[in-house]
């Protein structure tokens, strides 16, 4: 273990991007030079916005919305769950159906030719077929992942990602769907040590975001122009759902899948939305069931076979009254096992990172053809192993054994899957057995043959499966990691069972130790913990399985996290995604919301020249910008004729709410009430309002006498260089945010108006104008120019957010990382106690990295 | 149905309080007068604070922490919950034991009677001996809630409030404690129809909020001084964690216990936080499980008894190939099943909420000895009528029929509970084998008895049961609504089964429509989804069930919703609690902040005169008050001797944080960083400090200067009456929140300085000072004035929260209501674009009547 400590130090760095001021980037440094081979190619993710921007148009919308329309929208939800669920199940009934069909057609023709082949000794006949078949298999999945290489993979770091918040080019669309459906058919019946199940997960979330929209960007044809579900937000709750239908079809897991979701996906427990991902995982698991049962046993109508996978039934025999599936005295076994467990998923998992980390330094930068050798490279070794550790590794151990036990309902389905290469009758090869089967099959092998397997078969296929599975998991093809990790321990697992049962004499039952094998290893590997749980409790359909289960992969996550990550949030770091993690650490609420905001801020006035938009757009990066009003005590000697100025400060006025206008607001609408006690305090304190509309008065006087402009404050124009410091940071009162889209999308549609007229004459959009273009709404770059006229004034306040949350400077991190999170932000404004905005905080200035960065910086500076 | 139409408004008006401005009272007296039989007593509750209070001396607490304190810290809380989950287990296993011996005891001496009394014809002489034990063991009971009111009923309602971030006074007391389980072992063994499970999620949830304080106040003895866990916050969750560890125990399923506290109670999902919750309850069951295993079985080490109540198993016959336990065609009658599951239970609900008005009006105001009236007389009529439908309704049915298929595990203890009362034999009374059981013997005949009951008995059993059953909950005994439920729908659902199968020769599995019935009704009172649907799958131990059990609570909750509330928001509403729902209707989101915000503030300056404070703290209700500066524009006009005022300038002064400053701030702390480059940047930049400090030292001169006090605004006084509007609502700059309690603190603890000398010299208030008295501190009607200098001054600075949330005039309602719920806030103050406060959100703001009041306002205005 020692060995790869080092390469345990999960300090990847974030990614470097726009936001990153001088000193950070000399702290970063610091970090980069610590651990040098840390440096990978990186990208830049944009970010998801799960808050709701309340604007103008938006506003609209919502006042055209009574309670029966949300209920109709509501329906309209409701059914399609329910239509995701429907067609989730359909797709993995669709993988299941081929890759049973041609697992079955390779098996028993290779099967046959083996048979024939023991006594006239042409092995390396049968052993050519079998490479024929799986390498042809393997090849068509790697050439799907080549179409669209991001359907690689298991997928479920790609939707973690996702739900986090964080949006990954070409994830959700309709050609990764087609292709990592397709490809994992053909990786797993191709014989690679790989599940369905992550790439189930995957396809299930791209039904849940493809269905509800309507359209699809790789098929423009297929478009309806149904307008509902057009944000971020709606598209995400989706997305959770079909991913939570995904888990519920792969395991029969419907309320593992609920939580699944949650899990790894939402930030806040919204108990509507919850009810719907439920509704759509039973949906899925139960259309997957309704077929499955009519298709493999023709009795359409009842509901017998649960998910793709199931572990089949644990029960002692009926007769035996001393059986137990466990017992107290089991428990600290499983202590034990969850500890080795976690060890081995450690060691598991820093393998695979330094395999990818190789992969991405030498594999990925060539042509992609290499990607193609390398998947058939390891398809023909996980075959010549196959093949060869079955004809020289396997004992032929007594069949007799398993049969005395006949009252068991599926000892005969156990029995059909036994191999008897080259042994005699009423013997089996049990290495054949295990290897030559599907992976589903080999599990219910060591969770249900009462038969035994040498403890030195279990052994090897335990190294062979782990090293080969280490190896396929990264490979370009689309590949689970459940069922191998689950195999994989499930042979530790009959592994611990055969020494205590045998050696030991220990009266234990064989099948619970293979299942605590599975959860201890793939616990040490996915570091899942309440899902995992309850997907392994509903997958074993037996509720007393709870706690070993529970407390195995309790002590197998602890023991793992003593050594590194789990291995999606591995692939998570090497793909650079700034994730977001459940809380940050006690220790950073030593900092606060000003020590880690980004206080350089490219900013937009309310009422802006499009010369001046265009220009920011053109020259920074972000994707949002404050709304400001310059904070001057001497605003009105800067009163003068330009109506730009006289514009902004006016917008200012009168966008501030206060006390006694709001009290005046109030008694306004008092009045149509009859109480004339009532009414009498208002008229009494209307008195009061004169003042103030006096000051509106002088102000109007002022607009009229048309002055010079600001005195080098350079309204008009972007940020200069050569501004001194105080201009540069100069007070700003914070109004609103408004997007980069969003600002496109107004220069677009010529949304301004001439300095000789009223901003009243600016064209209005409506909300569907405002999202037409959603999800790829154009780039400042693809604008024409030639027909915007550059001295026009754009009047953004309609559309800009006028109450995001905001935070005061010294919120402390956790408050800040909580609120981010559980709402969902996307940018996250500082704001002081005078409103004058003071920095903005995004995801990047949460990461863990950048923090622990940031908690150095404030040790060194104290 | 008609007829109840009336009570079903559910528009019970929000609690009265001192946060009311006359336009409201007008409105909400609208209101009142549509209903007024809704007027009923009511009580003012205070919130629960979820959010943490960021003040400085939480701010050392922190700085002393590091992620090995931190560490500690989190094993304590996995040491808590697993010694709750145990402890919460004993409880169970107690109540269970002894309402096991009482039951026994009471049923064998009394059906000895029976059978001998069956021929001498001294029947009554039995019912005689019934009565007398059902009406002493009700007696105790009654009088153990006569000595704690608030142990009455389920205490679901009372948890959910608690949960929910109500403080309901006494709820979570170890008297409470003690009264609830000892109670409910009485109530239960009085042969009421009441069940254990809503008092043991009750007992559960005590336990967890008291365990971890390791004080009580019944007891002063029992204190310990253990300083963690002081705060409402992390109480909450050992509650949440408590309550999950009830339901675990009450129905063996961990999983739906942990979605029990999460549907009912949490506000946000918190990973770690869950996972812990999950623990507790898989600790509860599998200590309950092994101790019932051992203690009734004989069976140490084995865990064979998930939960108290459980559904037996599920299971066609091993022989019978045709047998499904449902099939495609049966969900269209669960559909139907669920529809009428869900009338029923608005009928139910409708009945007991006129019950309780009427208890409240008429029982509730005499003296308690009424309620222990009450409670007799419902045991008797229970007993009499157990009786009377035994003897005379019921039938004998062949008890062959049951024996056919002796190969079910459990047959042997169905036909144990079948009862023979006043039969030949080989049969049996149907009627008694109901009604002379415990109602969990009862649930299993109903769902496992393959010998048919009679519609005619089942249809009066249903009748009896469920006139009797509303009646009861809400007697002041501790009692459960979830079994009397389930055997009142079981009796529903074998009805429609004995229909199916035996008038229309249907093929269909009994057990299965009883299960679906019990849940149709269940979810039709309760109107729980996520965790019933989790709970009742858990509880068949059937995964298979899921999909129909999901539908029927569906279909029931749509149904029922389409009447009235569920059960426990029936009678939290009619407590008067403030409760928040899940989420605002859409239609809300045409309010604004502004609009439901309170405008009418009493507020505290950062240093203000102790007489102030005192004549604040005791002339209003408030519990948190906004520590304001004045915002006026000459301020410098004002700066004169008072040393009170100048420090208030300063203060705010100080307190805002500028762009300009913060970016000084960040070179300052790269000044140590060796990039020379950097560092000139920073020195060319500071050149523009100056101008600044000039501006201080300014404000220090007019400091020393000392002036007359501000005119006519007197920052020494309370509010007053005769001010104008103007002075009223002048505007003030948002600095912070100060509690109620806080201030109270400080006053006792004499933290304040003279005015004659710096602020520096008051006294400092460690974070254990601060939270000595959790959770009960000390009013301000107990603090002796005597001991106050009514002219010393106090800083509250460093004791306010300094970064409360804050939302400002404009933001959405959903958007309010989002932020509120989620992080479980107390107080919101609403803050305008320049940072003045011009209103502040409590819980009373935004329920659900405040909210549909002030949209009626909303429209009139329009």
């Amino acid at each position: 273990m020692a060995c790869c400590r080092n390469c345990f130090c999960c300090q990847c760095c974030c990614r470097e991007g726009e936001t990153r001021t001088p000193e950070e980037l000399t702290i970063l440094g610091e970090i980069r030079d610590e651990d040098d081979d840390e440096i990978l190619p990186r990208k830049d993710y944009e970010s998801l916005d799960y808050d709701r921007c309340i604007n103008e148009p938006y506003v609209e919308v919502l006042e055209s919305l009574d309670n029966k329309k949300a209920r109709k929208y509501e329906a309209v939800r409701w059914m399609m769950v329910f239509v995701i669920g429907v067609t989730v199940g359909l797709v993995g009934l669709f993988v299941d159906f081929f890759v049973h069909l041609f697992t079955k057609i390779k098996f028993s023709l290779v099967g046959d030719s083996i048979q024939k082949c023991t006594d006239k000794g042409c092995l390396s006949l049968s052993l050519l077929e079998l490479l024929c078949f799986n390498m042809t298999f393997v090849f068509i999945a790697s050439v799907l992942v080549l179409i669209e290489p991001v359907a690689a993979g298991s997928g479920i770091p790609e939707i973690k990602s996702y739900l986090n918040g964080v949006k990954i080019p070409g994830i959700v669309r309709l050609r990764t769907f087609l292709c990592k459906a397709a490809g994992v058919l053909f990786s797993v019946a191709g014989g690679l040590f790989v599940g369905k199940e992550g790439p189930m997960i995957h396809s299930g979330a791209i039904v849940g975001a493809g269905l509800p929209q309507f359209q699809s960007i790789s098929f423009r044809r297929i478009k309806f122009d149904f307008p509902y579900f057009r944000s971020d937000r709606d598209k995400r709750d989706f997305v959770s759902a079909g991913a939570a239908a995904g888990v519920a079809a792969a395991f029969g897991a419907p309320i593992g899948g609920t939580l699944f979701s949650l899990e790894e996906g939402s930030s806040f427990w919204n108990q509507a939305l919850t009810w719907k991902v439920l509704f759509c995982s039973m949906s899925a698991t139960f259309t997957l069931n309704f077929f499955r049962s009519g298709i493999n046993f023709n009795k359409w109508g009842s509901f017998q076979l649960p998910g793709l996978l199931n572990f089949g039934e644990f029960k002692c025999p009926d007769g035996d009254k001393t059986c137990h599936l466990w017992t107290v005295v089991d428990l600290a076994f499983f202590v034990l096992m969850g500890l080795v467990g976690g060890l081995l998923g450690a060691l598991f998992n820093c393998m695979n990172k330094c395999l990818a980390k190789y992969r991405m330094r030498h594999v990925h930068p060539k042509a992609r053809f290499f990607r193609v050798l390398e998947s058939l490279l390891v398809s023909m070794v996980t075959t010549v192993v196959i093949f060869g550790a079955s004809i020289l590794l396997g004992e032929c151990r007594d069949l007799s054994s398993t049969t005395h036990n006949a009252t068991l309902a599926d000892s005969e389905d156990i029995n059909s899957t036994v191999r008897q290469f080259f042994c005699s009758n009423r013997t089996y090869n049990d290495m054949a057995t295990l290897f030559f089967n599907p992976q589903e099959a080999a599990i219910h092998q060591l969770f249900h043959q009462d038969g035994t397997f040498s403890p030195v078969t279990l052994s090897l296929f335990f190294l062979l499966y782990f090293l080969l599975a280490c190896w396929t998991y990264g490979v370009s093809v689309p590949s689970g990691l459940f069922v191998p990790s689950l195999l994989c321990g499930a042979a530790f697992g009959r592994l611990v069972a055969n020494i205590l049962k045998v050696k030991l004499g220990m009266a234990i039952y064989s099948g619970t130790f293979a299942l605590i094998g599975a959860a201890a290893f793939l616990g040490g590997v996915v570091r899942m913990t309440i899902s995992l749980t309850v997907i392994l409790i509903e997958s074993t359909n037996e509720i007393t399985y709870g706690l070993p289960i529970m407390i195995t992969l309790m002590v197998a996550k602890w023991t793992g996290d003593f050594f590194n990550k789990g291995i999606y949030d591995i692939h998570i770091q090497l793909k650079g995604v700034p994730l977001l993690e459940w809380e940050t650490e006690v220790e950073m609420d030593k900092l606060t919301a000003s020590d880690i905001m980004e206080p350089n801020l490219t900013y937009v006035y309310p009422h802006t020249r499009v010369q001046s938009l265009v220009s920011i757009l053109r020259t920074t990066v972000y994707h949002a910008f404050p709304v400001v009003t310059e904070n001057r005590q001497n605003e009105r000697d800067f009163m003068k004729g330009n109506i730009l100025i006289s514009n902004n400060i006016r917008f200012k006025k009168s966008n501030v709410v206060s006390r006694a206008g709001e009290q005046r607001r109030r008694c306004q609408s008092m009045k149509s009430y009859p109480s004339s006690e009532l009414r009498n305090v208002c008229d009494e304190q209307n008195a009061a309002v004169e003042p103030a509309e006096e000051g509106e008065d002088l102000l109007q006087q002022m607009l009229e006498r048309r002055h010079a402009p600001y005195p080098n404050l350079y309204p008009d124009q972007s940020p200069s260089e050569e501004w001194t410091m105080e201009e540069r940071f100069r007070p700003l009162t914070f109004h609103g945010l408004i997007l980069r889209s969003q600002l496109v999308n107004l220069l677009i549609r010529g949304v301004c108006y001439s300095e000789t007229q009223s901003n009243a004459t600016q064209p209005r959009l409506s909300y569907a104008e405002m999202t037409e273009d959603y999800p790829r709404y154009p780039d400042i770059h693809e604008v024409d120019l030639t027909l915007l006229n550059p001295l026009m004034i754009v009047d953004v306040t309609p559309y800009m957010n006028t109450s995001p949350y905001t935070v005061s400077p010294n919120t402390r991190i956790s408050q800040v990382f909580n609120l981010f999170r559980t709402m969902g932000l996307r940018h996250l404004p500082v704001v002081n106690a005078v409103g004058e905005i003071v920095g903005i905080i995004t995801r990047h200035n949460l990461t863990h990295e950048f923090l622990v960065a940031k908690l150095r910086q404030h040790y060194i500076t104290i």
